[in-house]
């Protein structure tokens, strides 16, 4: 199985990476630049050589085209539209991971949400309704992505309007050992990926003994 | 201490009063009806003779009136603004504490935010700067706060725009022996709120092996 990550040369996008990999799942990392997508996964390769997936790496269209069904896209919000713009003639038959979190500009502590709601609802809206979009993994840090030898200390909320793009990947997402939830339909978006700037308030906030935290589902007999 | 709990008749308001009086903390207990309220308060104290603190029932104004600094507003979305305007003469030098979720008519599985955002934003804007308002409780389960050999499965997400009256709201919320943590401004209750409607899907799904489940911050190495 080959996913693809776009934007993959970011923090996020890199510890994604090197977790699927480790999980068995061939990723093709993409960037605007080609090249340097290509020389992060040789290095992302050579961290992890016990990994059994195995991370290749091209421009956005290139690794779009390449992945097999699921392709997330893991930018800045200030590229998240140019990047779907770009990739829309590749994704006929793919699901769009939306894992992008609209940050305020200059404040990680607040979201600045788009007229359609949340970055996912802006996705779908963009993408038509051909083209399923799914929010996830909006909720992990990259420092735990990136910390290999621990577990990610989150469960996953998924939300999205068809089911069946869910289901394949929350089933993607539980590779990872993490719990992946159905949160709803992508209006949900506007919740979840707004989580984001309260854990980073609270991750850099002084009051706690903390930091990197996720969020859980607890249920009363854990 | 006497804190005051609005709409405190419904199965959130009972659960809270029950908890809090078992913390040692008085609690007026307010409904429209005051003398159903005071007959609930009745109900509750038997239930839990052990409690070093005493539940009292009477009507909304009259419990307002009665706290020394924390009121609870916990009646349903429907009456959220008709008793804010009923008890507002009544707040001065006072805490309003919004538990309110504004969940949409017929569905529990979404929300249907007012025009100002939240619950806790439509609070704040009708009391005015004067009254603090801040956001809690909100995704705490019933059944969880009523099933009191059970410690409360969940943390609390705290938002407003006065620190101190968020920190009074924390210290008194510590109380119940969960963890109360600042999530940042009023505006982040367009978020806490839509917790809720995620966590009753998720609890009310046939594919989960859950029920009751709440949300806990959890950092990497719990």
């Amino acid at each position: 199985m080959k996913i693809a990550i776009l934007g993959g040369t970011g923090p996020q996008g890199k510890g994604l990476a090197l977790r699927f990999a480790a999980a068995g799942i061939d990723v093709a990392l993409g960037s605007r630049d080609g090249e340097r997508a290509a020389e992060i996964a040789q290095q992302l390769n050579e961290k992890q050589p016990e990994a059994t997936g195995v991370i290749s790496g091209a421009d956005n269209r290139g690794v779009t085209a390449a992945a097999d069904e699921i392709v997330i896209l893991a930018v800045p919000f200030a590229a998240h539209s140019a990047t779907l713009k770009a990739i829309k003639p590749d994704l006929s038959n793919k699901i769009l991971v939306d894992i992008v979190v609209p940050l305020a500009d200059g404040d990680p502590k607040a979201v600045d949400m788009p007229a359609e709601g949340s970055a996912t609802e802006a996705a779908q809206a963009l993408l038509g309704d051909g083209i399923p979009v799914v929010g996830a993994l909006h909720n992990v840090s990259a420092a735990t992505l990136n910390n290999l030898g621990q577990p990610i200390n989150c469960d996953i909320l998924v939300c999205g309007n068809n089911l069946q793009a869910k289901e394949a990947v929350m089933e993607l997402i539980s590779s990872l050992g993490v719990n992946a939830y159905n949160a709803g339909p992508a209006v949900n978006a506007r919740c979840i990926e707004a989580i984001t700037p309260i854990l980073i308030r609270l991750n850099i906030s002084k009051k706690v003994p903390f930091s990197h935290a996720g969020v859980k589902i607890w249920a009363p007999d854990h």
